[in-house]
């Protein structure tokens, strides 16, 4: 099975460890064994302006992985949103009020609907291929999660070679090094069974460090300084 | 403590990774550390003829488990229902209605406890010992369920050398190894504590790998083929 | 970020795994890069005379936790409660009815918050030093939480020592080792991103074991005897 999946993660973090806003989207191409990603690709948000609320990231999010999908052909794509693995494309106003969801993730969806289904509706007929709103479940979605933070990371080295530093709230037990061709990012969570994801940098001058948030128990952040 | 436990899981899986039915049932006896089973027996289903409500699986359990515990004489028997370790012969209707669980599980346990209540009853008339609904709770439970894992391996294996191929989905977070002579499963959870289990197999020619489920994460799948 | 947190844990089990009592409260100074303290104290209680419900565990907590941060002065107090992170000086009786948790928790509140509350806002007024409930996504509170094991497992090799056994349930998820000089607890979450911390210990003479609580899945059981 060939999966394509999107997410998105990383967050410049304040001083006190509060997120200002995400940093990246990240889509990827997944294969069998399902382990890491044979393609990724990424958008960068701006995150000082950024709007926390949770719609951007999933619209963002769509868009990247069709953009992956018209390319690399899977046979289906993830999207990261809980809803058991319903079709995008049959997530018209009835089907989402029937849904077991709370009331909020029912006005995401209905607004978020108005443009993702007839886009999911159009690519499924175009080419047969399906997106899910598989959420958790999906290792393709963890993987791309974990590109989002490598990404973000990545992101985090140029930004401090600009301005000097860069505080960076890792996604969800993961954990990333650096050497100095690339970087690596692996899930903490072993029960996930060996996932990780790598891209390729620049060599350069800068000093980083992985530590725990210390009032987001399982969340790492990165630091990074020249 | 010498413990009585009893589970069901390994599953035999389709193309796209969706169970067909549950493979094994066994039974094991665990007792300090209680990190794996000093003994275990087995019961197989036919997974391409099975009920995957849940009724059949938790019959069988509390069966292989008795079998076991006539010859073993153990102190408790844990069954892989969580009831909060209630005893089961004090199941009767008005107490399954007291209980805190879903209207389905109420449903089940009503079904179920008209042969299992007079069971357990007399099993402790006989013998003292209770068998608790104490599920998730109980690393007994838990290793059972790692040896169903790996007697579905082993089921695996023998079905591959007549069939040629099979797919199967092991038990939540846990890892199977195979060398010349015996199938070894771990506990991918650090937190249980070091918890595995071990079967010996004969000699055989055959490839197997083992990877994450890409639709189930936290689940791994077995293949093997000739 | 200088963290004072506070945690119990550790109790006395029976021969059935059955908790008894619980035996110490810990006190930590956590600082970047929060992974264990620099510093920590702790008050014993009777496990042998302890009431279960709670209530005495917060309250010894929050005046331990006070009593360490007088001497460090650090930028913030943890508590272990999970009420969001709220500031513990605002927690009157119409805030407490209007938090989302359990009417069991809120009853709890109402009758900690008459001290509690009042302590809360005399420290800040005097030191500008917030206490937060803010419970487990607090890395601070977890790094608590283990050292509250590690003393729990030196007191029960005095316990030991002078009445030849003891068994003790750590906290959860937690391992212990002891050496010549030392005892070394460790988170057994990989999650966490290496949670440990340790105290000294005089030589002695006796036998100890870790292994998981057979009716207490993901925790681990310490045995002590001369």
């Amino acid at each position: 099975m060939r999966i394509v999946s999107a997410d998105t993660g990383g967050a410049v973090l304040d001083e006190n460890y509060n997120p200002i806003g995400l940093i990246a989207t990240a889509a990827v191409l997944v294969e069998k064994p399902y382990r890491t990603a044979t393609l990724s690709i990424v958008k960068y948000s701006n995150p000082f302006d950024y709007d926390l609320s949770g719609r951007k990231a999933l619209r963002d999010e769509a868009f990247l992985a069709l953009k992956l999908a018209r390319k690399v052909k899977p046979d289906v794509i993830h999207l990261d949103s809980s809803l058991g693995g319903i079709e995008v494309r049959k997530l018209d106003d009835p089907t989402i009020d029937a849904l077991r969801i709370s009331d909020r993730g029912k006005a995401i969806w209905h607004e978020l609907s108005k443009d993702l289904q007839p886009l999911a509706k159009r690519f499924w007929e175009e080419t047969g291929v399906e997106i899910l709103a598989i959420g958790k479940e999906s290792v393709a979605v963890r993987i791309a999660e974990l590109y989002a933070g490598i990404y973000s990371v990545k992101w985090g080295i140029e930004y401090a070679m600009r301005e000097g530093f860069v505080r960076i709230g890792l996604p969800r037990y993961m954990s990333v090094e650096i050497n100095r061709t690339r970087i690596l990012g692996k899930s903490l969570d072993p029960r996930e069974g060996g996932l990780y994801g790598e891209i390729p940098i620049e060599n350069g001058d800068f000093e980083w460090q992985v530590y725990p948030n210390p009032i987001a128990r399982t969340f790492m952040v990165f630091e990074v300084k020249i």
